[in-house]
């Protein structure tokens, strides 16, 4: 489903479609999907680096949204095909943000900006207490930082 | 949200009405949608014969669906206002099954017929491991079987 | 649903619970299901203000989310019950903002934020292209903007 | 996404992935997800055998779900890899049906059956009137009838 690894700095990149489900009366994707949209990027992007969440959880290493930024600029239809985007933006000591974009993709190639976001997550414990992430967690993530920030 | 007590053989009414995230490009609540429901007049039944599926699964007794029927007589629209009627139709061994309606209820109290359904649920384990249902909720269940139908 | 009158500068109220399908296997609602509770709020204000949003879309105004801005700060249960509270926030010419919180509430009445946003709407015709907001709607709006706030 | 084209009487096969969203407190992909992935292996079919169900709809066909029957035999769980096979089981004067099935698709290949179940839509017009299905659907749709059935 990701079409390139995903490598520091530029976004990784997952590609779905709308589905009918996901669209409303008004005939666009219903705003709320473009958050499930960044976090099957994100899951896709952890995923490709070798830290599947999957994982993670098993290891009682839990990772709630704490803080969404969305911003639409034109809407999703169904049966659009999308590319979502990844990037790790900031990496602290038990929170992590990304940056996401969605695009639409025409069959030849031509691609619309649709949503663009970001999502802190803080890292809890099973019992849902904050929790400095794993020192592997951060050792796996801080080689995809963008080259200009500075790491914890 | 439940307007009045379950009682055996009838239908026990859950309130709600159509969010807009539910509906979809064809102007009508997403068929999905109805499962939803379905198992919202479910949870409140429970909790209101005194058995809140809530505290079941913090015995580790789930409760997950192995069969759904559903027929659709009228599409649901964008605020209407809807009775969800519930009711005990059969008591197994392991499984037990709710038969479901929906209807729309108008300002002026007429109501519409807009899906018919039925429901199997299964007892399992935190495992997964289909087990006897137990005792007290089955002595729970049990008074609000219809009259003509016999139980374990 | 709605539990009072929507009253300048403070949050109107509407009441839901949290359904089984709007939890994760974190075991809290899902973060998405936050925007759909804010718009679910947003919706029982136009209502009970006398404007709803049923009839708008019918006359060709339509009103996609175009921010979205949440913080959350502790997670929803199943079977929680909610409190969402809604206000009017800042009135322009083609958008309009809202605020936005969650709150459980327990039985003894008892309140715990869940989460805190912020939803930007755009007006806009059948065709998508942004509109001055309707004369009348803007009268509908106004008296509710608070106190300090200048309008358009 | 689909990974072959359709045939006569077998499954047409669309892969997606279980999404976090899609799970709930039991841990399981919510029983009303496998509604919309039913959904998803249609439309796909539809475009793959020329017909995408957005042109339809454009031209004022809609195609609504009238009836849904599911069997759940396994659950799908988050970042499962599915399966979608989808299939024209009968075609009516004015309604269609499909059937579907879920496996789940280890990284080795190995395949285990998770959902079964059948969707029958109904074809009317943009104000909800039943209409005979149009003559170039029906005949597109037709080759892919199974071999004992008989058409209309």
């Amino acid at each position: 489903m990701s079409s390139f690894a995903a490598s520091p700095g530029s976004f990784h990149e997952t590609r779905t479609e709308v589905r009918y489900a996901e669209t409303d009366q008004m005939g666009y994707a219903h705003h709320s999907v473009a958050v499930s949209w960044f976090e099957l990027g994100r899951v896709t992007w952890m995923r490709d680096i070798g830290c599947p969440y999957r994982d993670l959880e098993r290891r009682g290493v839990l990772m709630p949204v704490v803080k969404l930024e969305l911003t639409y600029h034109a809407p999703a239809r169904f049966e659009d095909q999308l590319g979502i985007g990844t990037r790790l933006l900031e990496l602290r000591r038990a929170t992590v943000i990304f940056e996401n974009k969605i695009e639409r993709i025409e069959p030849e190639g031509r691609r619309t900006l649709l949503v663009l976001g970001r999502v802190e997550l803080a890292c809890v414990d099973a019992t849902g207490k904050v929790q400095r992430m794993p020192k592997d967690l951060q050792a796996a993530f801080e080689p995809y930082l963008p080259p200009t920030s500075v790491g914890v």
